[in-house]
């Protein structure tokens, strides 16, 4: 029930997908959503199914972690406790992000060892992507939430992009181990024991390069990076455009390379992202862009779908059992 | 005696500054400045002085601020001093940012009312620049610092780009006053009395926008935010190259918007920047990027000399005075 285009554009998403062989669940009110099911012609489909939820969290809703506590009928309430009761692998929303960051945390549940789940994003650059997480879910956090963080992401790129023993580097303002601020400088030699590839500390102008494949952050910086980039994608491609239309000539060779510069753009855009991952808790969790057409949700769910079958729950356990048995060691030496 | 290309691009970009109206001292190991002046052309200008300085902090120092506390002799130090003295009215420097900045505040010395020195750059976004402060002096600030930025920004705004009454925004992950973190959600009524345009929260994908004309963060978030431009506008002009380079027909393309591409790229890259204002010492401090040759050179002592003649440090006084006598009358009602 969450999105612009909500819910139709997600129900005919989710109709898109369950021919790619998912099992979808349509949380929301029956009605609606059967006149939606209707209106993409996907009545009667066996692998669409409806779970009443009567209630709906608006995207603009003040306190969504509150509201998510308190409603229980919420839509994205009860998607998040279809994945805790084992009806469900995962869930989607394009909702509001806090919301569905609440419902994942508070309903679905944290995996154990997971303090603070976090919202991981694939940046697409080329020739390969980077993740960055938290891209928002915890606006403060403590130096050994970076550490769980740097353990979420590195399985998460195997996991999802894969990426084996991916290089994981921490966001500073200097490459060497004293610089940045107390937060990072209590973090680093928590993330040289995280049992992850841990390059050092990255700075802001590595995130595109080739350098790094998982770069860790508290949410404040990481969200204020992600928009923006956001930001100046839209902004350069704005004067690419007046560059481009400044004459007869210049539309002429706009023609020629349009399919390359569309295709950059494309790449660039938030609704390419393959939305935002909550990792952390007990099943896989998609944040879609508000602006999510039914092309974009069943990417989505597709993406969920892959994210489920090559286990990230499994393994992120595995991982942070692994992790927490060398800290005992160490420990214990 | 700092930067990649010093002394020689230096000496060579005061050389062609003293011919715009500025007196230039020159601080240095003497011997080596006059084989600089020497290769410039610029032996006997009266408006060339060279005043002795035996030691240099190297661009890679480890702990700049304490070899600029210790080493009294250094060329930054010394500089610092000249305008503490009196002698200057500002110092450039392409050497190291923390030598720079902890001669400043050292050795110079703040402003009164200012607890905390800023970093400021100005962002060449069209159709209007953006202030970005704190870009990296402060690592950890609390809210009065944020405050204390805010005033800086706007007078700097105003100042150096003619913006009146400036636009001031908070950076945070969303924009009502209660989103963002502990530090951002303390600072939001500061910055309400702080006798500045404030706007409320700004997000990452504002800062390219026209909605903003001073971006207030802490020095972390800041850098992190400057670096990741660099990084992706270089980035971006990778990509548009390829896309130019794909065909015959594409590279006949290019040569037809090559020139609005070269501005384009000029705008975005940190040489164009007119370096980084240290804001808050008594005196005009601009540090250049490492790379900076005599053209930027020129450049930064040119802006330098139009800043001190514009009276920013009166103003910034005169500002804080204000929004302190403002505090003073609201505490006694």
């Amino acid at each position: 029930m969450g999105g612009d285009h909500a819910p139709d554009e997600i129900v005919a998403g989710a109709a898109l997908a369950a021919t790619d062989g998912s099992h979808v669940l349509l949380v929301g009110p029956r009605d609606r959503l059967e006149k939606s099911l209707a209106d993409a012609g996907a009545q009667g489909n066996p692998d669409m199914e409806i779970v009443e939820a009567s209630d709906v969290i608006a995207m603009d809703d003040h306190d969504p972690a509150r509201s998510v506590r308190s409603r229980k009928d919420a839509s994205i309430s009860v998607a998040a406790r279809l994945v805790k009761d084992g009806r469900a692998d995962g869930f989607f929303s394009a909702g509001s992000t806090g919301a569905a960051l609440a419902a994942g945390v508070l309903h679905t549940g944290r995996i154990r060892g997971v303090a603070r789940p976090a919202i991981a994003i694939v940046l697409p650059f080329a020739p390969s992507p980077t993740v960055l997480l938290d891209a928002g879910a915890n606006a403060d956090v403590r130096p050994e939430h970076l550490q769980n963080f740097a353990v979420l992401g590195s399985v998460f790129a195997r996991v999802r992009l894969g990426i084996e023993n991916a290089r994981v580097g921490l966001l500073s303002i200097g490459e060497e181990p004293g610089k940045g601020s107390e937060l990072v400088k209590l973090a680093f030699p928590l993330l040289e024991g995280a049992g992850v590839n841990f390059i050092g500390n990255v700075e802001g102008r590595d995130i595109p390069t080739d350098g790094v494949d998982v770069v860790v952050t508290d949410g404040f910086t990481g969200n204020v990076a992600l928009k923006l980039l956001e930001g100046f994608a839209k902004y350069l491609m704005g004067e690419l455009l007046q560059i481009f239309s400044a004459s007869e000539e210049a539309k002429a060779a706009a023609k020629v390379v349009m399919p390359g510069l569309m295709e950059l753009s494309t790449t660039l855009s938030p609704d390419t992202h393959g939305g935002a991952h909550l990792l952390g808790t007990k099943g896989v969790c998609i944040i879609g862009h508000g602006s999510s057409n039914a092309q974009a949700v069943r990417s989505a769910l597709t993406i969920a779908a892959e994210t489920v079958r090559a286990g990230l729950v499994a393994e992120i356990a595995k991982a942070l059992g692994a992790a927490e048995a060398a800290t005992e060691v160490a420990g214990g030496n």
